[in-house]
């Protein structure tokens, strides 16, 4: 497998988390995107979005979204849990962070942290609806050590990449003492040292 | 199981497609969410996100995210294929969906066809945004007859709710000649009538 990603991506990051947890092996590649190498005619004829992460399988098909890519991998281990609720609740979760939490969180930290723009210049609803998928995080590890079932699951992956980055978009993650422990737990189970 | 749900909501139909499909026995409870009723304090107690559908179970615990309770109701049937790349496929649509189809198509719908505003008021970026996401989808069905794989699968269920209803959001089909053939077969096999 030929994983196409860029390590300021926590999208990304997701899929190499996953691989390396369950001991995959695979080539990473390297794609800058800030020096767009995403949209590249290359890359382009791979993944017509010109969006990373973009897997190159084993027979040589293409995947893309790094929660599909994330839940495709994970197939037959413990990422998923067993119980068809859990299970259920896992995909509520990652919809969940790609409809309300990436394009709020990720997207501010993308906004100041790599463009440069200015924190008082991020767009206020942007800002405002990142914290409010925060408080709900909040509010649902208060009761639990990780999002759904006793272990990580694909929902802690998924939810962990650009929540244990959201201060570099100028969330104070202080506060959030919950949300704050259970990234470590999540670090320490995927063994994310950096 | 209770659905409640709007179904001008097509997230909701979704759902409520699924379960006709599969002749699942459930109780419809209308939430008008124009007239505020997903914002009642009975309703956040359910669910605190204020959205639908939201669906509760048998054993009364509470299911949110629409493409989550597809692919949950969906287990074990044909709407989720066999084939391992295949599934994979079907996740990846629906987490597109989600993330580059319903904030444009579904948004453009909502503010020009119930909330009335004028389709020269709308955001220009989620116009030409949706507008890239059915050229998207143009170019998917001119060779398959279904996303992926041979029949009607969950990713069909998902992208036909607000596709369907596009021409509401001031888009026009008529060129997408591939994605209204698609339509129509998507609708014929879920025996949507209206």
């Amino acid at each position: 497998m030929k994983i196409y990603g860029d390590k300021i991506s926590g999208n990304c990051l997701k899929v190499k988390w996953t691989a390396d947890h369950l001991g995959l092996t695979y080539d990473w590649i390297d794609i800058d995107i800030l020096a767009g190498e995403s949209r590249t005619p290359e890359f382009l004829a791979m993944n017509p979005f010109g969006q990373v992460p973009t897997v190159e399988l084993d027979d040589g098909r293409y995947l893309a979204q790094s929660n599909a890519v994330v839940l495709h991998l994970a197939e037959g281990s413990t990422l998923i849990p067993g119980d068809a609720y859990e299970r259920a609740r896992m995909l509520e979760f990652m919809f969940w962070e790609q409809y309300s939490h990436e394009p709020y969180v990720a997207v501010c930290r993308f906004q100041h942290h790599y463009l440069k723009m200015p924190l008082a210049e991020l767009d206020k609803e942007k800002v405002e609806r990142g914290y409010r998928a925060l408080d709900t995080m909040e509010g649902w590890l208060s009761d639990n050590a990780f999002l759904t079932g006793s272990s990580t699951s694909c929902a802690d992956i998924s939810l962990v990449a650009y929540t244990r980055w959201a201060h570099e978009g100028g969330f104070e993650l202080g506060p959030y003492e919950n949300v704050c422990g259970w990234i470590e737990r999540v670090e320490a189970a995927l063994g994310i040292a950096d």
